[in-house]
């Protein structure tokens, strides 16, 4: 680590692939590192380079002067953070708390305002860039809080991103994180329809992507999932069921703004059939399956 | 022009700012080139430079070797092409038939074995890249049409364009536009809906973009057509009006091929209550104002 920064007490909550990523970049910069996971035999290969195992979330928190989340659901979230003996209830004033789960803006607001309660500050400050990113410490991160705590945390989130954005008060990190889902979502729809209409058509997707991969249609979704759909290749980047939780937070908060997003409504109703059909655990250009009938 | 090359006698029928500047570069490289546009007024600068006027389609298909047509509608096409003293009537065997138009596959399989039948080739080959790819000589060029008829014609084709493919028979390359028009509608979609979210909960839609500009989310339509969503520039680089020309063939070829496409469905729903509303000259980032209301 940067030889003029003290070593930090960090606390890390939930080791699925991102998490250990970021987790072991924490490590690696020589900080003093707490982890808490579900199933324990996550945190194993950051044990043995150093790290501290903790009971319990509230134990983490204990013993922090920064706490990251990154769990799964909302209701984790919820779970980590406000139950018995969890982040809130064992902190000590002045700690950190840095959700980089994506969840509820509405969520990060509360937990936000649990913080300040008890003299801490709280961060909302969700991810994009997938296990890649987390491995090789590119994520973009977007953050939701108090300019102060921002500076605060940026020392670490430098750790694990190579783009971190302050973009508002709390929840804000969990609203840009919607945009891009909701970006995303029709894109892929769209790239989807076009490779489906190129094979109907008896065109070869391949070199398609050859004419129409470098204009106006060009993107990551096409260019990069676009290419995958050609080749068969459906493993996860990012599963269905994870892409379906985001959409549901988006069109909960589009509903809750009184904005029609019927885009979005259509990509959701598209994947929750891709779901039922199994699909739930591909990577999210395996839309391109619902085309084939 | 290249040395090598003996300059040709070519024709060029649609004189629109795209017409225009592809016929400008044929000239330029020291073609000697007939020109008909049902506005001459489009001609006159061509015309200084050298240019040939002639008063019909028909005059400019009995004059050149190689034909290139560039206009409206798939209506303006079958005219010129079918009518009376129009290409087909007038050209003579051994004629190159180029058509740059954007229009639809089964026309284009129509004019190929219209031409067929006289002893002449035809490939559809429109493009895309707008009127800045026209003017820079950049466009990608999708090609229908005879491994023959595309290898006789590439010379021509690469005074205006930068990425020329030839994507299969007859119908090919204007299939291959609609792939283009299938990915992009869906996208607009998702780049309008992610920057309405983004107002509506009080974001910084230009931070927004810092954040999701360089990831999944990336691409020509967030990062340059978004861009001038934020901005409120909703001046044309490409057309409503055009664009639902686009989407109406899409949908139709679909429809005919027996294939679902609800992303572009629902593309051409929004672009048409857009249209309805006064904006069909707008350019196609124009679709944030549907969800502004």
């Amino acid at each position: 680590m940067n030889a003029s920064a003290r070593p930090l007490r960090i606390g890390f909550i939930g080791l699925g692939i991102m998490g250990r990523s970021m987790a072991g970049h924490i490590l690696a910069a020589g900080h003093d590192l707490h982890v808490y996971s579900r199933t324990r035999a996550k945190a194993e290969d950051l044990l043995q380079r150093g790290a501290h195992w903790c009971e319990s979330p509230g134990e983490v928190a204990a013993r922090s002067e920064v706490v990251i989340t990154m769990v799964g659901l909302p209701s984790d979230v919820e779970q980590v953070y406000f139950e018995v003996r969890g982040i809130l209830q064992s902190m000590r004033a002045g700690t950190l708390l840095v959700d980089m789960t994506t969840s509820s803006p509405a969520l990060a607001a509360r937990i936000a305002e649990a913080a300040r309660a008890k003299g801490c500050g709280a961060l909302d400050a969700p991810v994009s860039g997938g296990d890649i990113g987390a491995r090789d410490a590119k994520l973009s991160i977007m953050v939701g809080g108090a300019q102060r705590d921002f500076d605060a945390a940026l020392p670490v989130l430098r750790l694990m991103g190579s783009n971190i954005v302050l973009q508002g008060g709390a929840g804000a990190g969990q609203h840009t994180k919607m945009c891009n889902q909701i970006v995303i979502a029709s894109t892929i729809v769209g790239v989807a329809e076009g490779i489906a209409y190129a094979r109907r058509a008896g065109l070869d997707a391949r070199t398609v992507l050859q004419s129409i991969g470098g204009g106006a249609a060009s993107g990551f979704q096409l260019n990069v999932l676009g290419a995958r759909m050609i080749e068969g290749d459906f493993a996860p980047g990012f599963f269905v069921e994870h892409f379906l939780k985001d959409l549901g937070i988006a069109l909960g908060e589009a509903s809750r703004m009184g904005l029609q997003l019927p885009g979005l409504e259509l990509a959701r109703s598209l994947y929750e059939r891709l779901a039922a059909r199994g699909g739930a655990r591909d990577g999210t250009q395996a839309l391109l399956k619902l085309y084939a009938d």
